[in-house]
């Protein structure tokens, strides 16, 4: 039996990324959910305006998209609970620059990409920001035959309403495979 | 110790969808997990020209979100590897129509969104539509005190570059919470 619910954002899992941006010219790491896939080489983040690292990215033209493994629950968690302009986030964590010299990476986590803004939606309290990957790094430890394995990234996995934090579950099925038995 | 991907699209694990619009008048179904949260009552799809989908979006300005179990992995996958042009995929799955009317979701799927088209960005060979969330809906077994429990889901995850389809692990900390350990 269906339960209608009203109009509400029932979107998840998704995964929890730190994304990082200089402001006024330091590190600052921010914790997003709400982050996504365009294409191949396109992300999208929708932050809230009033958020302090957004001006970073306007002002540089730059973010970087970290996945922090579950070992860093607590950081990740912290990142979102204040705000840069009270708290030094970027002294939480190790950071290193690639290509675009000013998208700030946190080296703890496996999985880090560099992009560079290409777009902005202007939603009414969000910035929608479009940003084409420059580059993106990883742990050797977490590759498999050259391609990152999320089962060794041990991401951090999020769903409303609990709201809790999850792990991610076992490999079941082969993608873009199991659904040919229904061919024909 | 990290070594450079090159500009690979590394933001996973993302969750399986199956997006449904009316195309010529009849429900169509595609699999993607290049969907996200805008904030809580808007979503994007990100959606290569391409598609046979994507004209009925556009045609309806509306579209639907359905989140398959595990249970679905079968009809995802397939739903993901055969155009609408060439299967009928509305006769894999019972649909309803929620206030838009013209939105398809589907039965067998716990949770449905139901969205109104507010804004499309035109990128090079995607077309992304930003949807405002019109209703929801969840099977009753899946929620708990009004809200969507995802353990009761059981959705399908889903990363590149295995591929493979992964379920949702354990809980392991409370978000907006855990942080806090490390204020002060």
């Amino acid at each position: 039996m269906k339960k209608e619910l009203g109009a509400r954002n029932c979107l998840y899992p998704m995964p929890v990324t730190l994304v990082g941006a200089n402001v006024n010219g330091k590190p600052n790491f921010i914790t997003s959910a709400h982050v996504g896939i365009i294409d191949f080489s396109h992300v999208y983040l929708s932050m809230g305006k009033m958020h302090y690292t957004n001006a970073g990215i306007k002002e540089t033209g730059t973010f970087s998209v970290n996945i922090p493994s579950t070992s860093l629950v607590k950081e990740t968690d912290y990142c979102g609970l204040i705000s840069g302009r009270k708290a030094d986030k970027g002294a939480l964590f190790n950071t290193f620059y690639g290509k675009l010299k000013s998208a700030p990476m946190i080296k703890e986590c496996p999985v880090n990409m560099e992009c560079r803004l290409v777009n902005t939606v202007d939603m009414p309290i969000h910035d929608v920001f479009i940003g084409e990957i420059s580059d993106s790094y990883c742990d050797e430890e977490c590759l498999v035959e050259g391609s990152v394995d999320f089962a060794r990234v041990d991401p951090i996995v999020f769903a409303m309403y609990d709201p809790y934090h999850f792990k991610l579950g076992d490999r079941f099925a082969k993608a873009w495979n199991i659904g040919k038995k229904l061919k024909g």
